[in-house]
């Protein structure tokens, strides 16, 4: 386990003006503890609640039970936003869905057990009425089967834009011994039972309206809805231990992660199939089969931390001052000469000589 | 992906006493493979049951596939110990839990479709009794509606201190080409079946009783169960390659991840809401729901290995050189004069060097 | 954050043939922005189905949402292969499985409340007919028992190996601001809906039969069905990007993650116990518990980029001349001797001294 660590900015500066730059003396500063890299823990709750009244469906109430999955509440969770119900699915028999490979005349385009993977089921030799018009080859699957083309082109769940969530995060350096939290010391519960984040009159707290979050990372809610996406919620915790810890702060950030290339759409969205199973009071087990667009959610917490530390400063700093050594070599010289103990160093004055570098001199 | 490692201290002892100080030569490995991080795996496997008889349920057990949530086994599992359930909810109409803002005296007080986020639903505009004394203001929402008050105060599945977590883990650190498990070579089917871990008499042992570990992370089972909490199970397989393999174990701690606070405890413990869906036999979809308060364990396996690379020895101790070189300058100059040779360094002698420095000659 | 880059080898080959090395100087670029490690977001969509028709159990069509768990389609899944079930269970009583603790020839032999850890309930206190040669004791429990012995030698989902499943993956370097995905430019959707990845002569496709993948990580599917397994989808996304960034691809690997030990098998395999919960028209709960083997697939998606810069060239370039000062010193003191002006070094001319010191003149 390993941080990096720039703790001190030399400024080399040629008197003739032909170079002039900075070197960064950096550390890579080696953990003596056992563990040293961010140690995190993240829970999250939604809260909010949509009615949904369509002619697909009755109406009804969508609360977080429904429409968080999973429920666990961990540092990944998905939201759903729009679906496809087919219900009351059992084994059963029923014709394919009409596709150039499927439709038939008669049973004789239908073998018995052939099985194509890119349809729904296995065939049970008969063609079937798919609709008035149309006949196709009959599957034992479960049926009836879904089709999918049937996506609502407004996101049913449209509400969930201000929808809220309540971000906790637990972080531990473990080798500094420093532990934080992004509910900040000064934020109390009724402070917490109202607030909403905002970059510039809110930072601090840690409850997040969907519908901002997603804005901030240049997307639109309504449009990621419609066939689902994820976003990133990233927290950064890199901080600087050599100063007042307490002015390390989480700084948060939001990017969407799924792919939205304009050029080559393929495969967008995000999407999953999960099903509800029942028993009928005949034994029969049914299921509903869902399948579930939404936006997954990621909170992704990261960050390094520094603190000074006396062995690595003096390795790295004799590395930096060799290679000035090798550069400034004329100009020491004629320090030097003026200055008969210039070469008298020790890292006492090598220390104190660093102004005298900074100063250009060299 | 690298790698830092320590593998030679130099001391630098200034003949006039006035400075004595180690530098650690340490070398930052590059990967010449693909992968050098580890890659771990991590199942888990939890066993135990309980047996629960309060006033407000049946009497019933309780086996891993009622309290391991999400069930499957992997880094992070929670472990339910407390729960408020609310039995046949169904989409439907009920007077809102009494507040503030949810008691009325006549419908007027109820505008019908007002929705608000904090509340449970969707008003009808109806003002109903909500007990013989209170009326509210009527939902359309899951009713009835869950009242989280009624939390027990002593956790319903208490007897789960007792149960007992098997942790398998496999590692790879792919660019050395070394695989480690923490079932040791040692371990057998027979110790594994009875064994249990103490950091003291059975270090070894993989199964880990659940109130030892929360102890060990100098927390109470019994008080984190009430209202919940996030232990961490860190696995440390940091490893120093060049000598014997075997003797690269994984090292066992254990952590409370989620804030315990006393000064500002808000938003304390972790808890989640999911629900079982049943259908009725008159088609009516119901659920039950539960407020579910455990413990969610997380693995956290960390650490790298070390290996001696001769090109980043070479260029490491060749900048720690240099600095020694800068310190030194005036006794090296001292033993070139005594030594006409001393300037004749090679890369051999420089290794022969090193005990030189090391006797504080420099 | 940071990352280890390799941009010059100096080649020094002293003259008298004794020593000849390459040293490779490193940088160790320290990140200006605050993200610098791989953002990386993964989704992955199974397809296929299975039927299976044994004694057991009724006919039956496996489809995604009955063997992707969890359904989620992230960087983890888990499909099922193989299964214990054990239908139509209750809180009840039942007599336990024979084992020589739970054998009984009366009432006397079961205490009433007794409830070891390693059986199955609480002991009513009553001897019953577990079969007609076999007594054991009661117990209060989910009943019937599990009886997991009975798994099958042949895996029931055997056809899975020919399901497929698509990997899209997204990732960002922050820092260079470069994102990149695995579904590549020159993918379009029409070769998506028919390619398979094969490493010689369809590397690009991101999908992936489940068979082949397992044959690449030197496992065999029908061995790994029987009682699960754990299989990794290594993504590497290391790049160089001071070339083409358009070089910067993801490369495949796969690997067993669960250990295969022939020495040491103890506890093998991969299962979990998971159960759909029932009401009966009754109201009594029942569930179906289901003992899953299967094999979890674990995308693992990792890599670092490195990019030319300034700064930490000059700090490598210094402490790698510096070496070379030492171990040439000699040779240079020649050159000196030769061209006064040796010693006039700027950092123009060390970068012009490179090719010297390649040609082994130092």
């Amino acid at each position: 386990m390993q941080t990096l660590h720039c703790f001190y900015r030399l400024y080399i500066r040629d008197p003739n003006e032909v170079l002039s730059f900075d070197v960064y003396v950096c550390v890579v500063q080696k953990g003596y503890q056992e563990t040293d890299s961010v140690i995190s823990t993240v829970t999250t709750k939604v809260k909010g609640f949509a009615y949904t009244n369509t002619s697909d469906m009755d109406p009804r109430m969508w609360d977080v039970a429904d429409y968080v999955i999973p429920p666990q509440g961990d540092s990944s969770f998905f939201i759903l936003t729009n679906l496809v119900v087919t219900p009351e699915q059992t084994q059963s028999h029923c014709p394919e869905l009409p596709n150039p490979s499927t439709v038939c005349k008669d049973d004789c385009d239908c073998i018995e057990g052939y099985n194509d993977p890119r349809r729904n089921g296995i065939r049970t030799g008969l063609c079937e009425n798919f609709s008035t018009t149309v006949k196709t080859c009959e599957v034992f699957s479960w049926c009836p089967l879904e089709v999918d083309t049937r996506l609502p082109k407004k996101a049913l769940l449209a509400a969930a834009e201000n929808f809220t969530v309540l971000i906790k995060n637990s972080i531990t350096y473990p080798k500094f011994n420093f532990h934080g939290r992004n509910i900040l010391p000064h934020v109390n519960s009724s402070y917490l039972a109202h607030c909403e984040f905002n970059r510039l009159t809110d930072p601090d707290c840690p409850i997040f309206r969907l519908k901002r979050i997603i804005s901030e990372a240049e997307a639109d809610f309504q449009e990621m809805a419609v066939k689902g996406g994820i976003l990133g919620i990233l927290i950064d915790w890199s901080c600087d231990l050599d100063w007042w810890a307490g002015k390390c702060l989480p700084k948060y950030s939001f990017r969407r992660l799924d792919s939205q290339n304009q050029d080559n759409d393929v495969a967008p969205g995000y999407n999953f199939r999960f099903a509800k199973f029942y028993k009928r009071a005949d034994g029969v087990e049914e299921r509903t089969l869902i399948k579930a667009y939404g936006i997954r959610f990621e909170v992704i917490v990261f960050g390094t931390a520094g603190k000074f530390g006396i062995v690595p400063a003096i390795v790295n700093l004799g590395a930096a001052l060799s290679f000035l050594s090798l550069v400034c070599k004329k100009k020491k010289y004629y320090i030097k000469s003026k200055s008969g103990d210039a070469q008298n160093l020790t890292v006492a004055n090598i220390f104190i000589r660093c102004p005298l570098l900074q100063t250009g001199l060299c």
